[in-house]
């Protein structure tokens, strides 16, 4: 299945796409968020199509989407997992994953505008491939880590690199700005998906490809990151694990090229769909 | 008001602090979550127990405390926000402050059991204010801050130093370790605190004393802090911003003292009462 959330800010329904066509599910009367994920809720929800495909009603390509995932309790990300990429920054390659983590505030719809903070000048773009998390996960061992995953979702880890390296302390300044987790547009779910880790996922600033990977390419992989996760904290059903970028981000150029009121940026992923952000400038 | 939460997981009901006797206001309705704090609840709830004073039934001194807010967005904590503790554990005295978050996975009741991560060797202590914010914030002015701060409470910020500090990246895999916050016993509204910037605050280990500080001595004050954080992200409603640990932490020692299974820890900080809490080892 894709699950999509869609609709105003503070008016959020729930849908999912079938053959390319979406369709509103706001009559199974659950939102996806954590207790949706706890409580089967992909296999309830994918009776309640079976049961009701005659009826859906479609929702309008106009619709704007939101993040997939209702807010979670947390959003980890890992740090440096591609090798391009940790040479790009000047970071030497991790022996073990870094962890990171985003304000659940930063969480946004897939097409919403960046923000671009008051006095950023570093604003920087990221294509993640991301999982989410649909059973409490604590100490769980690599070879059962996959049973954990619900499903996927395309995200751009919006990064301001001043506020993360220049500011002092951890990176957290620099990752959990408002707008800086578009996340989507749709959920896979983890059937929808055959190789996570051979995926091809690439990013256009303007119209040009700034980022073209693979997940091959991973340092660490799925099942290893999710463990490894959960050996320092309990992950929740609706939990996002971000799994890091390849190389092509902003900061990786010489000079640097960071991102300014009017640029659009493009992702996508096998698999995942894409989506697009176009950056304005603060203001209150 | 000093307002806290009881019952065991997963049946928590929510009460008040009358002249040391503790009342159940179940009644109420409502439990003390964000969208309590966002639509004016600390008023309503006053109302509520002036209207229902002489009914309120009293909560047993037997029922386990529960964290006195309810599951926040996001634990953002202030590191080395006292130069004494700066010096001890070697860093240098920050010039702006330092941003780290706590997974709200972390979260426990103020006299829950600590359970010591498994392959941890550094657990340790950190008696620490914290802060509740009442109202959203987002780019709020030094001279306004206080405004949107609902109230204080009592934190014990655990912190695994090898994870947080041997394990490659940010801090967040030795600070958000389940039970690593206790909060509470109780939130103290921003009125029963004439001034948050000259309370003293302890921390015992089996008997002994291992801090002893006070606020006086915040490197970065309230509003300086509360102003600092929303220019980096938004904060809602019942968030929670911990302010850092005087001196006296394990790893300040020499040689370094860490919690293991048996120890019992007791802090308390002036006006906002005292906790305790019995390290145990982890298990399956």
């Amino acid at each position: 299945m894709k699950l999509i959330r869609y609709g105003q800010p503070g008016s959020i329904n729930t849908g999912v796409i079938i053959d390319d066509v979406k369709y509103d599910t706001s009559g199974f009367g659950e939102d996806y968020n954590e207790q949706f994920f706890e409580t089967d809720g992909l296999a309830r929800l994918a009776q309640y199509i079976q049961d009701n495909k005659s009826s859906l009603v479609t929702i309008s390509e106009e619709e704007r989407l939101d993040s997939p995932v209702a807010r979670p309790s947390k959003i980890l990300c890992i740090g440096l997992n591609y090798a391009d990429h940790a040479k790009e920054t000047g970071a030497t390659v991790p022996t073990e994953p870094v962890i990171f983590m985003k304000s659940s505030t930063s969480l946004s719809g897939p097409n919403d505008n960046i923000i671009i903070p008051r006095d950023s000048l570093k604003t920087d773009w990221e294509v993640e491939l991301a999982v989410v998390i649909g059973k409490k996960a604590s100490y769980v061992e690599e070879a059962d880590a996959m049973d954990y995953v619900a499903g996927y979702v395309l995200h751009n880890d919006v990064s301001e690199r001043a506020f993360q390296l220049e500011r002092g302390g951890t990176w957290d300044k620099g990752k959990g700005c408002d707008t800086f987790a578009p996340l989507g547009p749709f959920l896979a779910t983890k059937d929808e998906i055959a190789d996570p880790d051979n995926l091809r996922l690439w990013l256009k600033v303007n119209g040009q490809t700034m980022q073209d990977g693979t997940t091959a390419n991973f340092i660490f992989k799925l099942p290893h990151i999710i463990s490894y996760v959960s050996q320092f904290m309990t992950l929740l059903p609706g939990d996002v694990i971000s799994t890091g970028t390849p190389a092509g981000v902003g900061m990786g150029f010489n000079p640097s090229i960071y991102l300014k009121p009017g640029d659009v940026i493009e992702l996508g992923i096998d698999g995942l769909g894409t989506s697009s952000q176009t950056c304005v400038a603060w203001s209150k």
